[in-house]
């Protein structure tokens, strides 16, 4: 186990979950450290992609019924190939196993893993044969109500709670293009056999964005404030590319402004919680890689122990959706858009000749004629239908006018750009990203240097010594900082350097130290995590300078004299 | 349909789940402005319920092993008694069922149901004869991987992953109770046949704090806090009580002082999120309706258009889950409690008379001397086993020596106090508590009295006309105030005076308006949603005038003139 992973476990981030009785993969527990830093992340997603556009949240049901899932193609198309052992009936995803035996790269299809098994004869780790690979979907499934129940299951990406809202959520923006929908919350996968931690997990958190755009007007209203952003990319011909968003677009490495805008942001958002520049890099989906809504993806990538790992999917997926679930649910799920002036067209429009009608249809020709009244004509035949019967009208039953028409705009079904978050991942990315070790008064100090805003203790309150009237000095200050809602906490055993080590480690940007001058000028001291420098402030004003310094990163010595 | 609920949905506060597959009861979403709404609850409940105690959050799993509910005893007591018409196989939950249609109140057991079945020959709607009453789990179950796969279900509530990581949770702690362990998140329960909206909900948000406290010592730190707080009591015998949280545990009534605290921090919550105080009481549990693990419940209950509903549940769970999954798992889950000072005690321990012992048992003397030195003696026998065989030894073997030891503390399982909340049950009552009407200028108004920290939309901006320069200068007040934070919407169609109705409507505390002076000093008028009133700020003090408006309810009048 890493360093890290180690201090992670024993200082209350991350949990194996169901721990006491034997654990199970693919599952873990924030503890109250990583709860913490995990939820500052989401408030710091919802600023950048939900209150600073025009952006909506919801939340919807992580039980989704079967219809839902047959529409959007999960019921058929989101499964892995398994292999299943028959001596220890242990089962393995195959394209995994064959990757981790043979360092083979092999795609998932059952004829695929078939040859490769047969050719290199592979045996299970116990030794035994495997049988007939077969397909497993990788959706939770569950029933609803009692008796036979409905089938339904759990919810494998938050994105189709929004696609079926569409049409309640577009009225909600009064029908207005470009609109997004965020959802932020569980999703699940049943892997085959989950090995790598909290990197592949059978039930994780997702922030996701499903931005609606006119399909051809795939911009973004703020795309100037990232244009000239200097990205890495690598595209899906695996070349690098250190470029502005501007020029990628202009060069059509990125295929659309809208794309490379959600690709800006991303990486500030990474950028303000913590990822480190030199370790990300924003990777094209091949050809044969993408999802089965995609046309086009990229990923944000982070440099971790892991390797390269994808901790972001920004991905077109078309009109993929909308048009999937309209057709199986029946309804219009598309907007109108007026034409920024309505556009006048000529149309040909046939005027019945009752007198060549009626002769020929007899007692039907009245009905004929009606139908017939206005239709356009767009060559000189006309087909219709009068009571189920199919009757086609040549030239001579009709004349022609001419009519200009005036259209004020037309249906479209928008097409989405789903930037997608891995909330885990992203968690976990920081933490490597941010853990570091340094030499402090001669002695090696671990300290997690997280963005003050996303640290999981903001400010400990240490009395120099445990004794009274210390000790309760320093319980009131904690009350007054907890009762101005930063998560404080106390701490009185061990020296004070030892107690300071032991906020270092997780991160926390402050502590405040209740010392002998306290009782003679009400003032305490701040420490910096980083700096390990000191100031020190009246009692009065620590809420409201803690509180300045939590929301920027400004230097320590920016607030009162270093006296150390 | 109520008034309520017909805006609630037309402005996307509430949503039927799977409206365009046909929907599905006992499922609801959060549309934008209710999603709103519930995290902000959840945020002001964190602030009284964690940052404000010595409480830490945790976040598990929504997907438990089997192993976890066969110790909670969900697997076998969390179940409800169901009924299947012949006929058309609907299903119905028996005891809703006979209430509905006989108003008799009837035990949930199947003897109960069958013989009011049969007493009353009881049909069903379409006018079928009903099968044998049947007893249904109501957790949801799914299996985790492939193959034969392993049990597991969507968990019944939040606090079984509290208790499953009580051993790292209370090291985190540092062994020193009390402390307590909060989770927010879905739970999840298989009703049989849900009608009541909103109300009763197959996947819900839930609030649970559990606070682990010595079994003798039922205090709470704070307790002073809230002890002279009169609350409205409704007791196990329907006696009601207007009384002092303090009166109320000095009679008796309550059980325990910690159990009281927890009644008055809940009630002043709800009332700082808006639940209105005459709508609200504290009930107890009758002893034949409390859950299987609980010795003594009050309910927090509203009063609604659906009755009085039970909004929260505060129980004593005892040492009933920890004591359950130690036994099931095998891990100790005690705390060592050491004494304020330890305690000398006296013992009496054995000294083996060798010279006694010998001739009686040969060569299994010496290993029974080894057993017997300083064994503890009660009476004057001692009962001891030595390889496999219990010998008895009276007094002539054994001389008693007095020995003096200190004991410094003792290993407790703690019991835990439960505040549970229904987070949806809670948004819903809100709403209802904070709709009201009024006579504004000669019109009836609709508007959402809420409390201005829960509004979902906090600032709306509006250009008084609907044209250049006033909606630039409008979206560019709309940017300052997003990125500061604000939930900030814009609109600029129809009179100025359907817009404030609009966002009225919808409780938006605070409406922006860019008027012909605002060119002229740069100023901004700012309308208060409750008594219409309205002031003039520089653009420039807009955001922290904002900001201390919202975190307070006090009036607008204090931040500048009125001027109409």
């Amino acid at each position: 186990m890493s360093d890290l992973m180690e201090m992670l476990i024993r200082r209350g981030f991350l949990w194996q979950s169901f721990e006491i009785y034997g654990g199970m993969a693919g599952f873990i527990d924030y503890a109250p450290l990583g709860n913490n830093l995990r939820r500052k992340i989401e408030n710091i997603w919802r600023e950048f992609f939900v209150i600073n556009e025009r952006v909506a949240e919801i939340d919807t049901p992580l039980i989704g019924i079967e219809e839902v899932f047959i529409a959007s193609g999960h019921a058929t198309s989101f499964v892995d190939t398994a292999i299943q052992c028959k001596e220890c009936e242990r089962v393995y995803r195959a394209d995994h196993y064959i990757k981790e035996k043979l360092n083979l790269e092999v795609e998932a299809s059952m004829d695929a893993i078939k040859e490769v098994l047969e050719t290199y004869e592979i045996r299970c780790e116990c030794g035994g044969e495997f049988g007939e690979p077969f397909s497993m979907n990788l959706m939770f499934s569950t029933k609803i109500g009692a008796g036979k129940g409905k089938n339904a299951y759990l919810r494998p990406e938050t994105a189709q709670g929004i696609f079926i809202d569409f049409k309640r959520l577009s009225n909600y923006f009064r029908d207005k293009l470009p609109f997004g929908v965020a959802q932020i919350g569980r999703a699940f996968r049943n892997e085959i056999s989950p090995r790598q931690g909290v990197i592949r997990l059978r039930e994780f958190n997702q922030a996701e964005l499903e931005f609606f755009v006119h399909p051809k007007e795939k911009r973004h209203p703020n795309f100037g404030e990232v244009a000239k952003d200097v990205v890495r990319l690598v595209d899906k011909f695996d070349k690098e590319h250190e470029i502005s968003l501007e020029d990628a677009v202009k060069k059509g490495i990125i295929a659309s402004e809208v794309l490379a805008y959600f690709i800006g942001k991303t990486r500030r958002f990474l950028l303000a919680i913590g990822v480190k520049d030199e370790k990300l890099r924003f990777r094209q989906h091949k050809d044969d890689e993408r999802a089965h809504y995609a046309t086009d993806c990229w990923d944000a990538e982070a440099l971790t122990s892991f390797g390269w790992i994808e901790i972001v999917g920004i991905a077109d997926r078309t009109d993929y959706d909308l048009s999937r679930h309209s057709k199986f649910s029946g309804e219009d799920l598309s907007v109108f858009v007026p034409y920024e002036t309505p556009v006048k067209v000529k149309r040909r429009k046939a005027v019945p000749k009752m007198s060549v009608l009626g002769p020929v249809f007899k007692e039907k020709a009245r009905k004929i004629a009606k139908a017939l009244e206005g239709m356009e004509v767009n060559n000189n035949e006309i087909e219709l239908e009068v009571d189920g019967e199919k009757i086609r009208l040549t030239k001579e039953f009709f004349e022609i006018k001419e009519v200009e028409e005036e259209i004020t705009g037309e249906r479209i079904v928008p097409h989405v750009i789903e930037p997608s978050f891995g909330l885990d991942r992203i968690s976990y990315t920081v933490l490597e990203h941010c853990y570091d070790k340094d030499i402090v008064e001669g002695e090696e100090r671990r300290v997690l240097r997280l963005k003050r805003r996303i640290a999981p203790i903001e400010v400990a309150v240490l009395p120099l010594l445990s004794r009274e009237p210390f000790t309760s000095k320093a319980m009131e200050i904690v009350s007054v900082l907890r009762r101005s809602g930063f998560y404080t906490d106390y701490d009185d055993s061990g020296s004070i350097g030892r107690r300071y080590r032991r906020f270092d480690e997780i991160g926390t940007p402050f502590c405040v130290t209740v010392d002998h001058q306290t009782f003679e000028d009400e003032t305490v001291t701040i420490r910096d995590r980083d700096t390990t420098k000191q100031i020190r402030v009246k009692i009065a004003d620590l809420a409201s300078t803690i509180r300045e310094l939590m929301i920027s990163e400004r230097p320590i010595e920016e607030f009162g004299e270093i006296f150390r």
